[in-house]
């Protein structure tokens, strides 16, 4: 069962460097086992091409601590990966990438316009930005603080609905299911904010979509009404 | 017959892949016989890298339906298809992408200039821009109207020299005599969309090219008087 | 001798694809030989994957006719070439490309401004543009014209130090001493256009280099005062 | 020793090389081992592909003539590596790119504005952009005046928490205790240089990351109280 997890974990982390998501080691993601209490996240600045299924870190989702005896070190997110499973328990993955274009919209402090339906298709309506972290708590439990500005963040919205978010200065936290979905969103807010960039730049005036059209693309792909071929399910990393 | 058409259709859906034109599942190319009334096109979504030749589906070019007994479900798009090739008689094959600069196009709304030899050696002027679909369109049968607005659009238009659309908002779709011509239309149509972008960057003032060169790029290539390498033909991939 | 050049005209073929120069077939490199008055070049249309050496073609210096009795079609841009080595005796190679970033300064009809080192290190000053081709210069050969009008626009110029042109609405043609040293000014080329690009944008008035820096880094590369290491030197492919 | 050192630089520059920040030959990274009085150093204008660790070059610290009998010739930017060693006896590798989007900025004149974590991550503030060389320094030993126009320009900065500089027209070098450190430098600096432009794009009015947050970063991964896994180490190459 955790084996199987790590696997899972391993999966999804190649997949942001299969994608170009991750340069360096700028990048994490980690799934959970609720049921065992169990989170399995990426190690501490280890190089994705030496890395192994084994080599995944599984931690208490009560209070951090590795569950395994001879383990690696954490991702040093990991406080802010254990906050959001603790806020939302209907999430079992999370991914964080310093990925370029939606990294840019983390530093100048803008949300994703929602400005077409490839945008709608993953994130129903604009990916929002965090506030900044204070002094105080950037002084200490920075990681667990980032945590709680994203839950704050969050509070009017529906985490379902909308995967995905930016923390000011910093970067791109997204979420879903599972470790691979988590992924899957991650990449898809890349290509996401590299549209909107150019959308930007060729029609300084572009509009979101209307709210009829954003509603038609995620309900096509996400809920009950689901018709659309889902490409981030479980496994196909 | 059926084998060769699923395979040369499996084919223009990796040139897809191969060119980066796809980021996760978001992209389908489609090939007819028009003899047998078949429309085979991929699957729905199912990943690039685990397809093959024979999961590619055939559907009836009347009715929309599978024609083998066991099949994967058809993409999604397939009714936008079906439209197309039921309004234009003389295309063999359709592409549809979510390219990053042609959906930026998209989404602003703006068609692309043809600002350039590049451009006019594939599509023979502006490349258009749809409307949007408004909120009946969208509530029902979506796809099927999505291919009735490209229809609508190139009803001015020959979609022989114009084998491409940007519909508003969402994204391109390209066509041409078979499939592969239809995805080497989405390739060139991507590469031009670029070009075009950082033309209106490096001169906001740039005027499209003048007819008298436009003619003599797009008929090099097109037409009874062709004489150039044609890059799109049958089997180039 | 001719299989020799053959191999050489192919090997720099090859690398305007390695490196990312040539979307579809949209390239072609020619080597000569000048002692048996003939031009190898890429066959037209071919795809790049699918070729050998002994696909290149070879024409005549003199009238552009196959030398080979068995041969393929020598790309439709021959001529172009040919203009080029009748008019300039001390170049042995050119290569075209629609290269993305040189091919946006051909179509907004702009010189690329010599902003820095690395553009000195390869082209002593602003990267020319053509004029417009007129209509009558359109309407019959074309492509020689074409050659024409570059050679009209380099009158002024010395072509070892200027080794390229964008053709205005076109793209780019680069040469050398040989099939390989165009390419690499081809590869120089793109990249020097990109950085140009970004230099616009984020210093709208950025000046072009004093000439003494200029004057240094061109001679500490080319010419007789050169001890700098020569990055595209025969047979460097 | 010698051999480990050879081995480290060779795989140092061919990181470069794999994160796309070397087109052509543009690129070299060197090592020292200051108890040998040794610098090595890429080969001048070698072919990345076909080098190997036996190819690199040592050198004297003191004087720059080579140590080995049979070496290739050191590459010409040599002077100035020897020059930053000289000034700054805490480093201990050294790299040297034409990367895309950092010489951007070295071409336009500007530092590179600290606007987010991810920059903060490994460079202690605004990545400084050194004077013009003048007439005289250009004229004579001008890799040498290259060098002492960066040592200059990090006077009133510390090496260690900036370890990057942008050469006015030229491009950046970077630096850190080993070969491996100086290129992850290098790698960090082109996509901290690409998010800024983003950045500048979508918000021309943004603003550098304010004190308290880089302070953070920076000493999560830096000096006596680092707690994040450090991706730039020894040997990860």
């Amino acid at each position: 069962m955790l084996d199987e997890l790590k696997e899972q974990v391993y999966r999804a982390n190649l997949a942001l460097i299969e994608n170009r998501l991750v340069t360096l080691t700028w990048g994490n993601v980690s799934g959970v086992d609720r049921s065992a209490g169990v989170m399995v996240i990426k190690p501490s600045g280890i190089d994705y091409r030496s890395m192994s299924p084994a080599d995944m870190v599984a931690v208490s989702l009560d209070n951090g601590e590795p569950v395994d005896s001879q383990s690696l070190r954490p991702s040093s997110d990991a406080p802010t990966h254990l906050a959001l499973y603790r806020a939302w328990s209907q999430i079992g993955g999370v991914a964080h990438t310093h990925s370029s274009r939606a990294t840019t919209f983390a530093q100048a402090g803008r949300g994703i316009p929602c400005f077409g339906t490839t945008h709608a298709d993953h994130f129903y309506g604009e990916v929002p930005v965090s506030r900044r972290l204070n002094e105080a708590e950037v002084a200490e439990d920075y990681e667990l603080n980032t945590g709680r500005v994203i839950v704050e963040r969050m509070k009017s919205l529906d985490v379902e609905s909308m995967p995905a978010v930016l923390v000011a200065d910093h970067g791109p936290f997204t979420w879903g299911p599972d470790a691979n979905a988590a992924a899957c969103n991650a990449i898809a807010l890349e290509e996401v904010a590299a549209m909107a960039m150019g959308t930007m730049q060729i029609n300084p005036s572009a509009m979101p979509l209307p709210r009829y059209i954003m509603d038609k693309h995620f309900r096509r792909k996400h809920g009950p009404d689901a018709y659309y071929g889902q490409q981030c399910r479980k496994d196909s990393f």
